[in-house]
């Protein structure tokens, strides 16, 4: 078994060639849910979505996000009754009130619909309405998960990070808070970054199916540190796990030059250097790293390096490779296939969700 | 002015025509709501929005509900995936607790999306996540109604029965208690009725809008008098009201013919006789009665006949001066244009939703 710590557009990316390498069933993914959003008072999970709908084979492939094909009646209605009601386009928190208020799992990032400042697909919109339902149903987010994964047609198991609620906010310089998304999808990552917070994470946990996933390899593949997996390093324990089992983490920069999205402007922001030294700053736990064969910086751990950009599944494959030859470099291959508390490492089929 | 009560197709069908006797402008229309559900975390109401689509221009008058020409992407989607997840199609309440959390306005009639058994399409979708979504921006559903009313170009008023919520709920003669909608949509109406309960009734209120409404004379289309105008008369206050102004009602039946729906069964479910004099007696605050020239019954109050069967605009038109006589015969005439607490009748921008 291998884990895989994923967030963004990177570690999917990483999966598509991961699965040439690792049997499909032997992969978990741990996504980040720092960046969900209730919209509408629908929770929008798009870390675990891009892995769901990358694994069942109709992600937009074009944007790493949503469903390929996908149409936008729902949203573009949206858009043009908030029209001829006069609202501008844009990011409509709740009160404050409201924010703690309903699903505890939607806690400092509700946002009305009216508008919907991110644009929805349809078929999109079934798996968010599916998702909130089953949660109002009483079913946890992993369960609710690993339920979507299974109507997907998912190989391998996707896992939520968390069943509690952390809500990764964006403090300006200017003084504003702002939710991930409404900085990223909104404000197209311009404002300056002063800090990153995970609001909640103090008192948020790990799943118990984390966890297991957790004492396996791990990789951590070229997300964003800040936003895509700094969410689960603030969870109690997450990091003392991480310490104990070997990890591979793949740099998103090359030297100082970052791949894509916003990671380098939130390091900066956030008092790291933005780069692959500061990755491995960030990463104290990491073993080993997966570095371009470009990428100048030399590190006191185990460095494996191959052309790291990912454009197609033979980029992924080549990069999941030098992810297996560092594995196998700082001991993962001496462990057990699965050195978790549940040695067959068959969970997918523990807490699905079943007809009542 | 003139007050329409609606619900059901009867009353928006009349509604056609009644724009060619009265002034677009005079016309306000109460609607019932005690139909609406909450369908994975979004307010649906029917009663409300046939009227807002045929207003608008956009309703799908085969159907006599929904959007012309929309699409069901999500509605598919949402299908698609509870036939992956092995769930049957039908109605999922959620539990007890949850019928009472959240929203006040949706108490009772609480309902998953998973597998959605009611069909929405993608544009409608959009109204009632607008609509939800301003209700959790803080509106009121009176001005929600009447900002999507705008939105859609509505020149009359619509006007939601209440703000609070009412939940219509059918106990059949097995011992079931269904929500309308339930009975209705997914059980085709063919349970036996013991009885049917409006929930939170006694502790509703007609919005002031409403009694300003009311203190105009009033139509009461060939709705059903059970569940279209029952939840109506079941507020406090709204009987005296309508004792207090001129009022006439158009008979849904022929004698004890109905043209349509589950009035016939629901009021012989509930102890009246199903036809033209049971109307009369659910109605005692009626002056006024249109009744089809084929009706045999006599009536102890004022009759005005005609075709009242209601194919198209011209049938409306016929019918609509067949109120219009009424009303006249009643005394309506000698009425001020509005006789409510608000002489000016100008009510629709007091309370519309505005960028805040």
């Amino acid at each position: 078994m291998v884990t895989f710590l994923a967030g963004g557009t990177g570690t999917p990316k990483l999966l598509d060639g991961a699965t040439r390498v690792w049997d499909p069933d032997e992969v978990a993914v741990v996504a980040n849910t720092g960046d969900d959003v209730e919209l509408g008072g629908h929770l929008v999970c798009p870390d675990v979505d891009t892995v769901l709908f990358a694994g069942g084979g109709v992600l937009d492939r074009d944007r790493w996000w949503g469903i390929e094909g996908d149409t936008t009646e729902t949203h573009g209605e949206l858009r043009r009754l908030a029209d001829e009601i006069g609202i501008e386009p844009g990011p409509r928190y709740l009160d404050a009130d409201a924010q703690t208020a309903g699903r505890e799992i939607a806690r400092w990032r509700r946002f009305s619909a009216v508008g919907e400042f991110m644009e929805i697909g349809d078929r999109d919109r079934a798996v968010h309405l599916t998702r909130t339902s089953l949660l109002d149903e009483g079913h946890t987010l992993t369960e609710t998960t690993r339920t979507l994964a299974d109507a997907f047609g998912l190989d391998g198991d996707l896992l939520p990070m968390s069943d509690d609620p952390v809500a990764t906010l964006v403090h300006t310089a200017d003084g504003e808070t702002l939710h991930f998304q409404e900085y990223w999808v909104a404000r197209r990552g311009k404002p300056a970054v002063a800090d990153v917070e995970f609001r909640g994470a103090d008192t948020a946990a790990p799943t118990d199916a984390v966890r297991q996933a957790l004492a396996d390899p791990v990789v951590i593949g070229p997300s964003n540190p800040v936003t895509s997996i700094g969410p689960m390093l603030a969870l109690p324990g997450f990091e003392r796990a991480l310490r104990e089992t070997p990890v591979v983490a793949v740099s998103p920069f090359v030297g100082d030059e970052v791949f894509s999205g916003p990671a380098a402007d939130l390091m900066a922001g956030t008092g790291t250097d933005p780069s692959t030294a500061g990755v491995a700053e960030t990463y104290p736990f990491a073993d080993a790293f997966v570095l371009d064969e470009d990428d100048p910086t030399s590190l006191d751990r185990h460095v494996e390096r191959t052309d790291t950009q990912i454009g197609d599944g033979d980029d992924a494959e080549r990069v999941s490779r030098a992810c297996e030859r560092a594995l196998e470099a700082v001991g993962a291959g001496e462990l057990p296939p699965s050195g978790g508390p549940d040695p067959d490492g068959d969970l997918a089929s523990d807490a699905e969700v079943t007809e009542r």
